[in-house]
């Protein structure tokens, strides 16, 4: 191991460093494919769980659909298969033959859903129906990147049918309202919600919402999608239902979903010099112990009370771990735990025991403070409570001194094209005026629920809503 | 809905219109693909979460690795592709171009498992490596059958690497044991443990163990398997290793792996004319309850005494579902949950709370009586205990029914390729024997652990132990 590049000037070397170093992630044999480590598994399994409890609890069930869609079925909504096909794997071959009609390997599943949907649908008791699936899906990307693009990526995609427009779109805002919650809440991301743009939206949707988080080197990064596909996908595939005045009607369609990405944002949203830093609510480990071994010292009482530490945490459900490992030197175990991100760690030492107290150190470098052993049990869980708060304050504030509202883009684009940031502006929504921004580097990121610019970043026109415009993962 | 096919007559039918019926799957549109509905899944949800708490328990962490392996790497271990190339899906074109090299969609991924443990092996302070991922696999199928043998299939896969030729073995032997302890004390299916033979072991490996349950229609299911490996594959993904005195060496490896077969196994181990029979360990719902409303009754009290008992159960960490839906009789209720196999069906009406008292029915039919209402929290739970018991209980019966002794094949060949069972006989171990059991459409299962009969079941040679003969599925 290594030190780290320099955050502050090679933010990327520093971020593909630390994925190596803290052993979450490795590159596949086929380019842009990435293999997940223990580590970095974990991580995305606290997400899971989170989120798999909210879906749940908000009526969802999981399901499996098949990897393998016929080509065909993709070309039934053309925007669709016009957004998708260059980033198609295609499998031509099986079992030996070559195959009658290739198959697609899924790039998203809402064409086999609603192949499906339209064959379980019948009448409007059968409504709505909700659903959702932990998958993996493949797209062929060009400029792949660990968590944040890569060819496979593993995320949840959930899909919905209902009977009228407005509880599809209830639906659509409901789960954002789930996403907004677990990046804030959870992950200690603050993040800016609001409706993707016609040409910045999902291909066949009728509209999609958007959360984005601002990156610390300026760039936003799209955390996650909920699309109102409207009737588009149910007429594409035909699936009626009898209404209860015996009418046959087209549904009104939702689907949702976050990826692996959301572990690449905590990433880069919360790390510093020192490699990792993870919110205490996502965590696979909360607490490190280290017993610090001595020459001529009672080593099986420190041992013994790291662990009986150890037991009493885990009762309050704090997820501890004790790093014994006798091979390895007190100062790598340091560097191990620090660039993993690791919220608390104890030292418990020959002199601690005396005092019947350990060192604690916090990973966000706020403190380093002897506790009393009797007090830990009450005091570790509040204090994982206060970094998770501390963190997303710390956040925000990031977040905040790269926010800026720019009025035209002649203005602000150079400074944007070179040090990043997040701006607010007005929008007539002319594509033509949105296609400038490229010239920048940037891209309408979602139109802002508010108005508080008078005229477009580019023309004269009176703007419609104010939009956030930045440069993108 | 409409009634099952009879279950002794067409065994077959009736597992392939359960499913169906009950809502566990259905067919995908691409040949030999299932979609697993949310009841299905669910299933498969509580055989996942048992495992996966036993697979760390065992100090195994979970990973994600890609499903796309290079077709060259397969070739690398020559009894390994022999074994899958027929089965293999090719993808041949990506991001609109021909590939260079054809991608295989992963079959199982050990070769790609090797390939990353070979980068990250250094030392032998890096053993034992003991990872697990829960995945889709592809293998082509000429005969699909949901649950049973299907395109895709979802499972977990075990990847390790040891030291020593005895610690490979001790962890191959230590997750079928975990395998046997899951299909016997919470599928509540009875298992036999053995080796397969040369011709019947894993592509590549130097021993498999398998676990076989056996149906009641009389064929052998194969319910998982654990293989050493052996150096077999580190050699050919030159894997190796610095041991304490400096010298390189190659591991020892293992895999092991259960699939969504075991729902599979459930449905045809427990099922009875009605429909699925659940074990309560892994029922999705443990216990339904279904209010009985009358006209010119109280109503609400009904459905609010059904929900206080079911949020009483929950506290007991009991698996309860108030069905409430006005629209449906209670027969089609009663129908509905039968062939789901919910283990318990609790009916309350206003007569029942007049005695405090509700109306308790186990779907084995073996009891139907009120049970007070101030009794059930202690009572459910145990019920629930007793009904896994004579679930297990049950389901040994008839395998013991289906168990039999057989000297010679020519003797017991005829009735068991008519009438299936599982046949306990003497082998010398020769495969041209072994090849003689296919006139009689059956394979050797196992080697078991016990020596009972002198001589093979087809030449006089001395056996060298007893081996399962059976059909199989």
């Amino acid at each position: 191991m290594s030190k780290l590049p320099d955050i502050n000037k090679d933010f990327s070397d520093w971020y593909n460093e630390v994925i190596f170093q803290a052993e979450l992630a490795d590159h596949g044999p086929v380019r842009g494919t990435m293999v997940i480590r223990p580590y970095g598994y974990a991580i995305w399994e606290e997400i899971k769980s989170v989120l798999d409890n909210k879906i749940k609890e908000t009526g969802h069930q999981n399901t499996a659909f098949p990897l393998l869609i016929p080509e065909s079925f993709l070309k039934k909504e053309a925007k669709h298969v016009e957004g998708f096909s260059p980033e198609l794997a295609i499998v031509t071959h099986a079992g030996g033959k070559k195959l009658e009609e290739p198959l697609v390997v899924r790039p998203t599943s809402e064409t086999l859903v609603h192949h499906m949907f339209a064959k379980w649908l019948k009448s409007w008791r059968d409504l709505p129906i909700k659903i959702n699936q932990w998958a993996n899906v493949v797209r062929w990307e060009l400029r792949p990147r660990a968590f944040l693009r890569t060819t496979e990526f593993f995320w949840q995609e959930g899909h919905t049918a209902h009977e009228t427009q407005q509880e599809a779109l209830e639906e659509a805002e409901l789960m954002m309202g789930e996403y907004i919650n677990l990046a804030q809440n959870y992950l200690a991301i603050p993040v800016i919600a609001g409706i993707k743009s016609e040409s910045e939206k999902f291909p066949g949707a009728e509209k999609t919402l958007t959360f984005e988080a601002i990156m610390p080197d300026g760039k936003a990064l799209q955390m996650g999608t909920s699309h109102l596909l409207h009737q588009t996908f149910a007429k594409a595939f035909d699936m009626k239902f009898q209404n209860a005045e015996g009418e046959n009607c087209y549904p009104y369609l939702t689907s949702w979903g976050v990826t692996t990405r959301l572990v690449g944002a905590l990433i880069m949203m919360h790390g510093d010099e020192k490699g990792l830093v993870l919110p205490p609510k996502i965590a696979p480990i909360q607490v490190v112990i280290i017993p610090i071994f001595k020459k001529n010292s009672d080593n099986k009482a420190i041992l013994d009370k790291a662990h009986e530490i150890a037991q009493a945490l885990k009762k309050q459900n704090v997820r501890v771990f004790v790093d014994a490992d006798e091979s390895k030197s007190v100062g790598s175990k340091f560097f191990k735990w620090e660039i993993r991100g690791v919220p608390l760690r104890m030292e418990i030492g020959p002199r601690d025991i005396e005092n019947n107290s350990v060192m604690l150190a916090d990973r966000l470098g706020l403190e380093k403070a002897p506790v009393s052993i009797d007090s830990l049990t009450e005091f570790i869980p509040q204090k994982l409570e206060m970094l998770q708060h501390q963190l997303f304050k710390r956040a925000q504030q990031k977040v905040k001194d790269m926010w800026h509202k720019g009025e035209k883009l002649k203005d602000f684009g150079p400074k944007m094209a070179k040090d990043g940031g997040a701006y607010q502006t007005g929008w007539c929504q002319n594509p033509s005026c949105e296609q400038e921004l490229k010239k920048f580097k940037a891209f309408t990121r979602c139109l802002l629920p508010e108005k508080t610019l008078d005229v477009c970043f580019w023309c004269d026109k009176p703007s419609i809503t104010d939009v956030l415009v930045a440069k993108a993962y």
